[in-house]
């Protein structure tokens, strides 16, 4: 492999070239799925993949397929892919980084004049981020079978507009939903501080969290602050700080990658001089094993109860959502970190907390991630930030699994 | 004093007639300051003032004076009073009560054919609750120079409409403003639970607790749920919700009189899936004694900086609004608990919670309040309700406490 390389510059130009497409004033984009501007960045992108040789097609969903033929036709691609759309203020990688850095890797083998033993195959999937049509990640988890054609097309967005109209406006509905893969491979920002925080150039990403979602009501007694002694108070607010307290213990309890968060809080009468008779939190909690995820859930049910019952409150937990655990396909993986190894870029396993396509590609292909880091950990935000060096590694570490891979 | 005695029938008689008058349909009241229905009650509580031999007046910021004669011209009234207006759903004894068993004492007296030393004077104050005119405690505290006549005067409600213009409208804006009192005597429903817990009757109450309200922002970094590790995280609402407890245990780490309550909290942005970047919370510390108080201050200073270093977040505490501790005469005090001792009443000495007329007039005359149970410690509320012996027994211990006074 060792004249085949890719091209640190070539990718970087390619990354502020679609950048310009839906360019905000604050130096991100806006490429909403569906939108004018999110028909452009693929239309570019289809045309520097034709200008690459290879042939572009849209699935029934409006996935966007380049596929470079191999050297055996008997065999199933080897795909690589992330999407082109972004968040209403997003910024100019999250997504963007996957797709062209698996353009540069067909540049690459381009350039070198080889041709792999399986075809290879770019997916830019549509409506990854969930912005205007919910819910996230629709191309990828249809391509999965998780969602039908039918339920896709059919989201409307907050104006009405059917994503199906908008995919046959831009002529990007075609043929077909599924096929078998040999590999997905999906490089992409960390979107997290992890890899900034160690020093490391390359996230091998061994799977993504587990996540549980719960709404949690307090119900306690509305009193005047002023009458009411401290011991005979039920205070609903007081009951759901030890519970966030506890909640955030239960994930520190566990272990480094163990995750809770309570995002939204309300109470009841919110009033400076009464106390609240009722509190209202939401709960988020991730982890990557599926077992150590159901015993944090059972936790949070006893630790919570016990709260309540000590306080005299009432309490309810519902189950508001939940996503299970995915182990990504531990050869490809090891491949990601021998190559990250023998380039020597320092490198370190991690698990991805936010949704990716790979996460629904993981149910139907092996598959591996690739993560770079970003700046200060910040994403879905205009002043997300990449090196360019970088984003050079991932994408080396990319081509050679991929040659790994596809040569196989 | 034996053959003086009041009539518990006939002040609940008047109770209840007095109820009728913006009558709610859940059995509460409605006689909003200034309103028709106030001026109403003020019309009924006149009547039945004149035809208990007294005379009538109004003074310059609308509170209702009504006078009983003494034996001694030249001595100083003995006052009684508390306020006809309501909450705009309240109940039908907060206030009221105060009012009636002082106009149950004067008919006692007439019963009995007693003319006191002191002349008496009732009180019935304007805009006690603040509800639809703010601050509340406008009658009494510009009786006690707290406020001028005209500051009163020109606020206006939510409509615009001026409480000058309303007092004017009903007749009920006289001369004068604050004079000489021997005393102030007020009884009122305790709207706290603490008699109904102990299973006492009557309320000594030894003063009033300062008030010191604070808003407290406490700013993070906010974050992706997942992607995030709980070591790397600075969650302003993890810290919000150690703060809050800190703030309850500051006040139960002091003494049973220490308050302290968290009634509105707000996190930012609010979304599920998001480390609270910034969270905001109000505090409501209260306590009887200003030094206490005072060391409150400090502590909950201290507690939440420290909070806020450990956990590498901001803090921002900002005084919002103070009321300062009130000690009520010691030998008024006295002769509240020497008389419910003497009829054989449960009592306890108490401090009052919330704010009332006598927090003002104590700082203009010797003053003592006595507090009757009320039904769960709810008030504020159309459900208020107390039982007619707790009203037949508190108006027999604020008869004691006149006789005492005014005859001395």
């Amino acid at each position: 492999m060792d004249e085949i390389e890719i091209d640190g510059a070539r990718l970087w130009v390619s990354l502020m070239a679609m950048a310009e497409i839906g360019a905000t004033a604050k130096g991100g984009s806006r490429r909403l799925a569906g939108s004018d501007e999110d028909a452009a960045g693929r239309e570019c992108f289809a045309r520097w993949c034709r200008e690459a040789g290879m042939s572009v097609r849209f699935d029934a969903v409006g996935n966007l397929i380049a596929r470079r033929e191999g050297r055996d036709p008997a065999l199933t691609p080897v795909a690589i892919g992330s999407h082109l759309d972004t968040q209403p203020t997003g910024g100019r990688f999250d997504g963007v980084y996957g797709v062209l850095a698996g353009l540069e890797v067909v540049r690459a083998l381009n350039a070198a004049g080889h041709a792999t033993r399986h075809p290879l195959e770019l997916f830019a999937w549509t409506n990854e981020e969930g912005a205007r049509f919910s819910p996230p990640m629709m191309g990828s988890g249809a391509f999965a079978g998780v969602f039908t054609r039918e339920h896709i097309l059919e989201q409307r967005d907050s104006d009405g507009v059917r994503l199906g109209d908008e995919l046959a406006r831009h002529g990007h509905l075609g043929e077909g939903l599924g096929h078998p893969l040999a590999a997905y491979l999906e490089a992409h920002i960390e979107q997290g501080p992890v890899l900034v925080d160690g020093g490391q150039t390359i996230g091998v990403v061994a799977g993504a969290q587990g996540q549980r979602w719960y709404e949690v009501t307090v119900r306690g007694q509305e009193a005047h602050a002023g009458p009411t002694p401290m011991r005979l108070r039920r205070d609903a607010l007081g009951g759901a700080a030890e519970m966030i307290q506890a909640v955030h213990g239960l994930a520190l309890d566990t272990d480094d990658d163990a995750c809770a968060t309570v995002g939204q809080i309300r109470v009841h009468p919110a009033s400076r001089n009464v106390i609240p008779g009722e509190a209202w939190f939401s709960v988020d909690l991730r982890h990557p094993d599926a077992d150590t995820l159901a015993a944090m859930d059972q936790r949070l049910r006893e630790r919570l109860a016990a709260i309540t019952d000590r306080r005299g409150l009432e309490l309810a937990i519902a189950d508001f959502w939940a996503f299970p655990t995915t182990r990504f396909a531990p050869e490809l993986v090891e491949r990601v970190r021998a190559a990250a190894a023998r380039r020597g870029y320092a490198h370190r396993d991690l698990v991805s907390g936010a949704g990716h396509d790979a996460v629904y590609l993981a149910r139907v292909a092996p598959t591996a991630m690739v993560f770079i880091p970003c700046e200060g950990g910040i994403s879905h935000n205009e002043v997300e930030n990449i090196r360019p060096e970088d984003a050079a590694a991932g994408c080396a570490v990319l081509l050679d699994v991929v040659l790994e891979t596809a040569d196989q």
